[in-house]
């Protein structure tokens, strides 16, 4: 006879009780790989939707106002605000931009696995691996253009940066939301690697 | 009769089911637990290490400096730069400091895994998730700092933000000082991540 002097607390407890039972408990479902990819490719259409909106409202805020010139007093000159006056900005754009490329690579990827999962379990680790990368990277994007956004909006009376929400309205109302949006964004890249994580996970168990 | 007094916890399912089968497949090498924690341990403990000088160098940046005050012309006054005139230094700050609290607490979680491997699996699940939200926050606090880093060292001619590092050389040196740990901190957090998610991705292979 088989003795089980010590038997696993979690799982084998079931198969000590049932060793006399003919009625053997079914065995545990196999993982439900088609569920998570879908998610996956859903989370990645709406990732790339984010990067998208975010890059075209961040670039297209540009606003031309009459505004007394930085550093000669007593002159007006109609002066532009654009994107590209910040590095900042121009980093949260290339780095939002990259992030809406990768989504759509890797939704095309997941849609493969989605049709083919044979492959599934190397394309959730680098799946999880990159969304990592992507999540950093769009992280500080945000961090950066929210720091600057924030000078802009309200200035910084002890080294004298002056606020230019007051002047450009359009322009302080793009980037706002360019930077909401990229917020969600990084959210979305959140979930999606959690998904992997707890998608991986779950294979142990099973 | 085969007799098994101590049962891999993890395989439990593959024995009874090849009870009656007289050639037994070699059991699969158990998943090397202490290696990985150990690993992670040393990670978390450069990771607090980094945290915490990244806070100290930005705290201690304190200068105090003879300037021309902002908006009063002709007009010179000693002045300090302290972190916290800025609001992206604060969250900077905050950011840090919850990350090395963080990392005293997982640490600790990570030597208990060490001496009782017996919850590993769950604590692989949760560093992962929690690795990624820090490296979150650290991020996008390192992207905040130092856009408003760059701004101080370089000005913004476009909006008459003026450049501060050339007066204060000691408190910019502390800045950029401080902000380049907190990147190491990043990427520590990256590799910590990446470790729970491989770790969990070779336990499937086992």
């Amino acid at each position: 006879m088989a003795s089980i002097d010590k038997p696993d607390p979690e799982v084998p407890t079931k198969l000590v009780a049932s060793e006399g039972a003919p009625p053997l408990p079914p065995p545990p479902a196999p993982p439900c790989k088609v569920d998570y990819f879908a998610v996956d490719v859903a989370l990645r259409v709406w990732l790339f939707a984010a990067a998208v909106t975010s890059v075209v409202v961040m670039v297209t805020s540009e606003e031309t106002e009459v505004v007394p010139v930085p550093g000669v007093p007593n002159h007006i000159l109609p002066l532009p605000a654009k994107f590209n006056h910040s590095p900042a900005f121009i980093y949260f754009v290339a780095a939002l931009s990259v992030a809406g490329l990768y989504s759509i690579i890797t939704a095309l990827a997941s849609i493969s696995v989605l049709l083919k999962p044979d492959f599934s379990k190397t394309f959730l680790l680098h799946f999880a691996f990159l969304d990592l990368l992507m999540l950093g990277v769009v992280a500080s994007a945000v961090g950066a253009a929210g720091a600057v956004g924030y000078i802009g909006l309200k200035g910084n009376s002890h080294v004298g940066w002056s606020k230019e929400c007051s002047v450009y309205k359009k322009f302080c109302t793009h980037v706002g939301s360019s930077i909401a949006v990229a917020l969600f964004a990084a959210v979305l890249l959140v979930l999606l690697s959690m998904l992997s994580i707890s998608s991986l996970h779950r294979r142990i168990r099973d």
